[in-house]
């Protein structure tokens, strides 16, 4: 978790922005000037061109942002999810996405939550090591599900360790119905949640770097913000993933808790809040050019990213 | 479930060929010429040579494994996580994979595990719904992760329903340390597992069709017999998905407790010791033409399938 930690320290900043595009998201100008490029320069009589348009305006979107934050951030997540909705195109353009903010400078962490058994674990790992040598994916950091125990975990620590890349492991997550399996009483007395806890803070016991913590991360939402202060006393050595910020009601204030002493050991992410913030901007209309468009997303995202930034120091000061 | 289990009356084979390759598990000389193909045709310096050529390569090989099980079993399951490997090349294979079996007249599970909070489950979901109308992954099923609860799952039912489609619900894995999160024992005495296989069974309760089952099926591994057969009793409307046959050490008899009185209620998974059964070929070497190499990955291919057929047809006579 060093190189994270660092970038978070180099720019002041513990917030990560969520790269999340969906066609909601994406000025519809955008939107169309790739749908009308796409269906020039595909040749086949393709039914996926919709989704070739849309997986070039996600990118073109997403560098407008990652141009305009990379010097305030240290970190994106883009969500495998959106682009997974569009297919294989989709695919190529989270690709184009983690390998672009790397070249940017920032640390990318891949929201994946990708987890099987040993063997399939260990070509998922692949995220992290590469194929044959190439870096295929190009992201810094993946999120993990820790269902399937232990011997779904070691290939990416494995592979975390020989790559000096890092895991965030679900411990838990933001949602309204995560109580349904994460708040369940064990006969300990524990939750399921806080016996997930001890297992991850154990499996990064062997990965601890010069801060103080492992490898292994843990996801803890913004939407628990006494549990996240308990989870930060119960795994001093797990660096967190705090989603849930702003659209889903987390605050600088209730993230404070989930800190260390020293005002590191999380990092919280905020999509729609960033990349979204357009949508307020009364300088938009949907007849402005795409480019015109792209630059107030840019705009739009830095002012957000700042206010998020500013609020999380004054809270954590 | 219904086309699934029509399927799986049409052929009298409650087996599904799992298409996982890796570098392995694909003959050699099979391996170096879609190397060298992708050597030829891809245009620049390309650092993914070696993952293009292998994605060719595995598309070959399960194409001659489709052609040579398509009138013998019903369903095959890509497991995903063998193509991300390879990255964006590996995820183009995966999905022509998908849909050339589908071409076959194949059910296709695609076994990739997702899972995320609301909004980006339906993200996901599009695995099952397409984009813009177009069916961008050729799945028919998917294998989802429960960790997140129901409203982690919602999208994916609504999906399923729209477009004649069904999920996969990881309950109880085929893994050794599955038990450090599913077989915790609750405060009501209940295991983690057994919870969930409840929720399981309740989130497909509005989706019951024709031969009683629903539309959101469940992953029970067959390492597990005696839960196997309690978790049938359990959940009358689910269908099982029971990898963990063969290599790792599940029989047709360690399995027949998951069916129902009828023989249905369950689909068995083989990946190793179908696509993997030319490795005992002693007509198999090295020197082989890669289209000779292939031949003989099918016919023990389909030899394996039918032996498999057969000796649960006998478990379950």
């Amino acid at each position: 978790m060093d190189r994270l930690i660092e970038a978070i320290e180099d720019k002041q900043n513990p917030s990560v922005v969520g790269l999340d595009p969906t066609p909601a998201l994406v000025p519809v100008q955008v939107m169309d000037a790739y749908h009308i490029e796409a269906d020039e320069y595909v040749e086949d009589d393709d039914d996926n061109l919709a989704a070739t348009g849309a997986a070039a305006a996600y990118f073109e979107y997403n560098r407008a942002i990652i141009d305009a934050v990379a010097d305030i951030v240290p970190a994106v997540k883009p969500q495998i999810a959106m682009y997974e909705a569009l297919g294989p195109a989709g695919v190529d353009c989270y690709t184009m996405t983690c390998q672009y903010a790397r070249e940017q400078g920032l640390y990318v962490i891949g929201d994946v939550k990708r987890g099987d058994i040993g063997s399939t674990a260990a070509a998922y790992a692949k995220h992290l090591s590469g194929f044959d040598g190439a870096d295929v994916w190009h992201e810094d950091a993946i999120t993990i599900n820790p269902y399937l125990g232990s011997d779904g975990i070691e290939p990416f620590t494995a592979a975390a360790g020989e790559t000096d890349r890092d895991l965030f492991i679900l411990v838990r997550t933001s949602n309204p119905s995560s109580a349904q399996i994460q708040e369940l009483e064990l006969a300990d007395g524990a939750r399921v949640y806080e016996h997930v806890a001890d297992l991850v803070e154990q499996w990064g016991a062997d990965t601890i770097g010069r801060f103080g913590y492992a490898r292994t991360g843990a996801v803890v939402g913004a939407t628990h913000p006494e549990e996240g202060a308990a989870l930060r006393a119960r795994m001093p050595h797990t660096f967190f993933l705090v989603p849930g910020y702003g659209a889903q009601g987390g605050t600088a204030q209730s993230v404070a808790g989930m800190f260390d002493r020293d005002g590191s050991g999380a990092i919280v992410n905020s999509s729609r809040g960033i990349i979204g913030a357009w949508r307020d901007d009364p300088r938009y209309s949907e007849t402005l050019e795409a480019q015109t468009a792209l630059d107030l997303v840019a705009a739009n995202a830095r002012a957000a990213a700042e206010d998020m930034r500013d609020q999380l120091r004054v809270a954590l000061a």
